[in-house]
C-alpha cells in the first residue's frame, strides 16, 4: 500500500532589494551581525547608529576567500549556541560574498533554518552575490560545494559602503555587472562600454540594471535547472582557475573576468559569438584593468577539473556561452576537442 | 528604489511512502548507500539483491546516536567528493532514525542539495523518522541542533527488517506510535490498548496508522510552524533526558516514553487531562516495558535546558500537552511553578 505525503503548496520566499542609504533597522529578537575584522573597522560604526536589537552580537571572521571555510562557520553556529539563538532569532550578514554566503549557510542549518538579512559591503555582492539565496562554504574540492539555497528576508544595498573599497575590488565587481549585461542585457552592455563607473548616479544605474536582471532571473529558476545557470557564464572556466591558484592569486570577480574571455574564445570558435563581439567584451574588462588571462599549466588536467564542478552532470559539461551580446545558450554538448583546442591557446609555454 | 525578488510559487515536495514488501529499485545514476554496520551485517544482501544503479558505494558508519555527528556528516560528504557525485547524483538512506537525518541533511547540502531515498530499518524510523524531511546531526549543545527540512523522493518500509529488531528497540517504536495515537487519534489509541503488536497484521496496521497520521501533520504544516510541533510530545522533557544522560541511557524512544509521562503529569495538574487517562497511557507503555520514569538531578537545572531546545522561543517554552486522549495542545504559558512541581516530583530524592 502507498501512502502519500502531500507538500504541494504555494510558498512565497519574496523580498525586497532595498537600493538606497541604509533605513533604521529595528529588530525585537536576538540579533548577531556576522562580518569580517576589514568591515568591522571602516563600517561597523554606520552600521550600529541604524541597527536595534533586543540583544545584539557582532561575530567577527578573517576576511578572505580562503576563510569561506568549515571552522569560519562553525565560530558562526558556536557563537549563536552559546547565546542560545533560537528559532526566532536573526543572523545579518555584513561584509561581501564569502560573509553572504557563509551567514546565509549557517542560517540555513542553525536549528533547521533561522531568518538571515544581506547588508552587502562591496560591488560584488551588492550586484550578485547577496541576491538570490545561494549560499555555502569552500572546501579542498572546490568552491561552494556544501550549500544550500536559502532566500534571505531582505536586502539593504547602500552605495556608502563602496567609497572605501579598493580599486581592484570595485573591478572585480565590474566583472559580474558585465556578466549580466553580455548574457541578458545589449542595452546594458552598450552603457558599460562608455559609461565612467566612478561616477555616482552611473554607479547606481548599473547596480540597479544588475539587481533587476538578477532578480528577474532568480525569479524564473530559483534552484538553478534551467536559466539561472545562465549566470554561471564565466564561472565554469573560473572556479578552476580559483582552485588552481588556491583562491589566493585572483579575486572571484578577476577569475570571472579570465572565465568569459575564456567562454567567450569557445563561443567564437563554435561560431556564437563573433571575434568583433569577443574584441567588445574584452574591451569593457580591460576599462577596468580586469586580467584577461591566465597561464594553464596543462590543458588535460584544466579539463578533468570540471568534472566536480556542480554544474556538470554525469558525464556531459555544461557551458554558458553568449550568442552574440545580450543572449546566452547553455551548451552540453561541447566536443572534448573544441574545449582542449581554447584550453591550450592559453596554456602556459 | 526598491527591486522584489518574487519568489511567490507552487513547489511540488509530494512523495509516496510506500508500505509493502521492498519491490525492485533501478536507478540510472551514480548511487550511495548510507547504512551502520548493524544493518549492513544483517540487511545489505535483502537490499542489493533489489537495487540496481550505474555506479553504486555503500558507506557504513558506526552504529549508534553518538555517532549522529560532524564527523559522521563528513565521512558521507567525503566519499560523494572523491566518488565525483553530482547534482543528479543520489543517497539512499538504509537504518534507523539515525542515519536517516544524517544521509538526509548530508543530501541537503552537498551541492546544495541532491535527491535522498529513505529505506528505514527500525519501528521508530518505519513510523516516524523517515516520514516528513526532518534531518540534521547532534552536537554538544542538544539534539538535532544542526540541520535542514528537506524531504526525501521517496521511502519504503518493508516491515521485514522488523524481525531482527532488538525488543528495546522494538518498545523504542512503539513509542512513538503511542505519540500519534495520544495526540491525533482516539480510536488508533484503543486499539494500542489491547492489540498484540507482536502479531504481523496488527504492527502493519499499527505502521500504517503513524505513517497516515505523520503524513496528514507534514501536509498541513511541513516547517512546524504550528500543528507539526505537538508531535513533539514527549520530546521537549525527552530531549533534556537524553542530553542529561549523555544520549546514551535511553534509546530516543526510551527517553519519548518517560517524556510523554512527565508531559502528562503537567497535562494533569493543569487540568486538562484526567489522572485515568494518565493510568491509561502509562499503562500502553509499561506493556512494552518502556521506562517511564528518570531521576532528575535538578530540577533548577533541568529546567534551564529546556531554552536551547528548538521549539522555546526567546523567553517561553512550548509544551504540547495531551487534552485527553486523541487531541492535544501547544501551551506557552504555563508558569515556572507548575513545571518545577513537576520536575520535582522527578528529582532524585
Amino acid at each position: 500500500m502507498k501512502v502519500s505525503i502531500e507538500l504541494k503548496k504555494v510558498v512565497d520566499n519574496s523580498y525586497d532589494i532595498t537600493i538606497d542609504t541604509l533605513p533604521e533597522l529595528t529588530y525585537e529578537t536576538k540579533v548577531a551581525v556576522v562580518t569580517n575584522t576589514k568591515v568591522a573597522g571602516l563600517h561597523a560604526e554606520y552600521l550600529l547608529r541604524r541597527l536595534h536589537a533586543k540583544e545584539l552580537y557582532i561575530i567577527t571572521l578573517q576576511d578572505g576567500e580562503e576563510y569561506k571555510n568549515q571552522e569560519s562557520l562553525e565560530t558562526i553556529l558556536e557563537t549563536l549556541f552559546n547565546h542560545k539563538f533560537n528559532r526566532s532569532s536573526l543572523l545579518i550578514a555584513f561584509g561581501g560574498g564569502v560573509i553572504g554566503d557563509m551567514t546565509g549557510f549557517a542560517a540555513s542549518i542553525y536549528q533547521r533554518g533561522i531568518d538571515f538579512v544581506q547588508i552587502p559591503t562591496t560591488l560584488l555582492s551588492q550586484v550578485d552575490a547577496s541576491v538570490g539565496g545561494k549560499t555555502g562554504i569552500n572546501n579542498k574540492y572546490g568552491k561552494n560545494l556544501i550549500g544550500a539555497f536559502y532566500q534571505p528576508k531582505a536586502v539593504y544595498i547602500d552605495a556608502h559602503f563602496l567609497k572605501t573599497l579598493p580599486k581592484r575590488e570595485f573591478a572585480a565587481g565590474v566583472a559580474e555587472i558585465v556578466k549580466m549585461a553580455v548574457t541578458f542585457n545589449a542595452e546594458f552592455f552598450e552603457f558599460l562600454e562608455t559609461a565612467d563607473l566612478s561616477d555616482e548616479e552611473n554607479l547606481k544605474r548599473a547596480i540597479r540594471s544588475s539587481v533587476e536582471t538578477k532578480a528577474r532571473v532568480v525569479s524564473m529558476d530559483e534552484k538553478e535547472k534551467g536559466v539561472r545557470a545562465a549566470l554561471n557564464y564565466g564561472h565554469t572556466f573560473g572556479h578552476v582557475i580559483e582552485m588552481q591558484t588556491g583562491y589566493k592569486k585572483f579575486l572571484h570577480g578577476e577569475s570571472v573576468a579570465i572565465g568569459m574571455v575564456m567562454a567567450n574564445r569557445l563561443a567564437v570558435r563554435l561560431g556564437l559569438l563573433t571575434q568583433e563581439q569577443e574584441q567588445r567584451i574584452k574591451a569593457v574588462l580591460e576599462r577596468y584593468d580586469l586580467p584577461t588571462t591566465y597561464a594553464i599549466p596543462d590543458a588535460e588536467e584544466f579539463y578533468e577539473a570540471f568534472f566536480l564542478d556542480k554544474k556538470s552532470t554525469d558525464t556531459k559539461i555544461k557551458f554558458i556561452l553568449p550568442r552574440g551580446i545580450g543572449n546566452v545558450e547553455i551548451v552540453d554538448d561541447v566536443s572534448k576537442e573544441d574545449v582542449l583546442a581554447v584550453l591550450r591557446e592559453f596554456e602556459a609555454k
